[in-house]
């Protein structure tokens, strides 16, 4: 991969938290990474999912997809209160969080050349369990206003019984770092003159026609964040 | 989550490769497992990229994006010799490696009922570093073309140069599972009535216009399997 094609990396500095730590510096192609908040932000509010990371006991790393959402500098994730990551989560584990969306094919003349344009944040920190009712009732908004829009505000919020069912859990954005690859291949200056088709092929997650559900009421309409449904703006 | 719209778990054992081990059983809503392997195949060779896991000797979590291959029941992965993932996954650690496909967001009446249609394989085991240059070579033709496929046989190998500055590890599927979920929102009943839209939203990740590399020579012609992108298709 290649730094051609993207600016030098130049992190505004606002808050502890937007300089890298010793865990969250970029070494390899460092010319790629950000520290700076508001890219962070942007990847993790327009990635629908996250991976997140765990050791088990018997030092078996564990990576598994999960939903999440952000308010402020906090990330929430949810789950099932019987999972073994939530569960692993809830009690104060170290973890790594980390979403990633994928902008493009780089086909290059090179094999070795060849990579990917994607934007990355990478969140490492001890999770915490989230009881208090209020930003237990705020996170699971968010989680479903992450989904869609303004959703959290139609639908029925969790009972007794399904709040008692879900584990939330918080982790701060202190320390997370980006990656950002952008631009076309980078081959060497000798083999330009290949007969090879060479550039980007774009690469986006896009929505089909809304599916509605059998049992709905054939009354209900498509909501206009569903019908022309898109993710935040990438900033 | 729930398990309507989709059969009752019916993994077609073949091998021990076929049958959960007691890590990867699926306990989370275990009528979504799967651990036969055309499926865990099938989704390892749609998705683009993976996510990999890795234990850093302070304990932390790393969870990073990388581009795999699959060759029979294979997984290569690789990147600079210098990275610290690569040199982690080369030593022989224990990693798990995580592919997951979004097929689509499933959207309920209730707040709780709220999910993802997806597929997921979940990988765990202990790397090798690949150095057989046989291997090698093996492996870094099947990462081109499971970007294009066909792609390695038009484009330039890496040099001795190249290959020195590239590692290349191996991790067997013999112990992997999958989770496949699908179908439409299962709302309880007492919501059905409500007036609120529901349904899945299908989500897919799809490409753009080829975008020729600024210094490509206008006469090469975008080759049908760029013109005509497609990943494999789903089992």
């Amino acid at each position: 991969m290649s730094p051609a094609g993207q600016p030098p990396p130049q992190p505004r500095v606002r808050s502890t938290g937007e300089l890298p730590s010793p865990r969250t510096r970029i070494r390899r192609l460092p010319q790629k990474g950000r520290y700076d908040r508001a890219t962070i932000h942007a990847i993790l509010d327009e990635a629908l999912i996250c991976h997140v990371g765990f050791t088990a006991a018997d030092g078996q790393p564990f990576v598994l997809p999960t939903i999440h959402a952000r308010v402020d500098d906090t990330l929430y994730l949810h789950g099932s209160s019987g999972s073994r990551m939530l569960t692993a989560m809830a009690s104060g584990t170290k973890v790594c969080v980390t979403a990633t969306l994928l902008d493009g094919l780089v086909l290059a003349r090179s094999g070795f050349e060849h990579s990917m344009n994607y934007r990355c944040a990478v969140v490492l920190g001890t999770s915490r369990a989230v009881t208090d009712a209020q930003e237990r009732q705020l996170a699971l908004r968010a989680l479903i206003d992450h989904m869609v829009a303004g959703r959290s505000a139609r639908v029925r919020m969790p009972n007794r019984k399904e709040d008692a069912a879900t584990a939330v859990v918080a982790l701060s954005l202190h320390e997370a770092s980006a990656k950002v690859s952008t631009g076309p291949p980078t081959d060497e200056q000798a083999d330009l003159a290949m007969d090879v088709w060479a550039g980007v092929l774009p690469l986006a997650l896009t929505v089909g026609v809304p599916q509605p559900d059998p049992l709905l009421d054939t009354r209900v309409p498509v909501p206009e964040a569903i019908a022309s449904y898109r993710r935040p703006q990438r900033s």
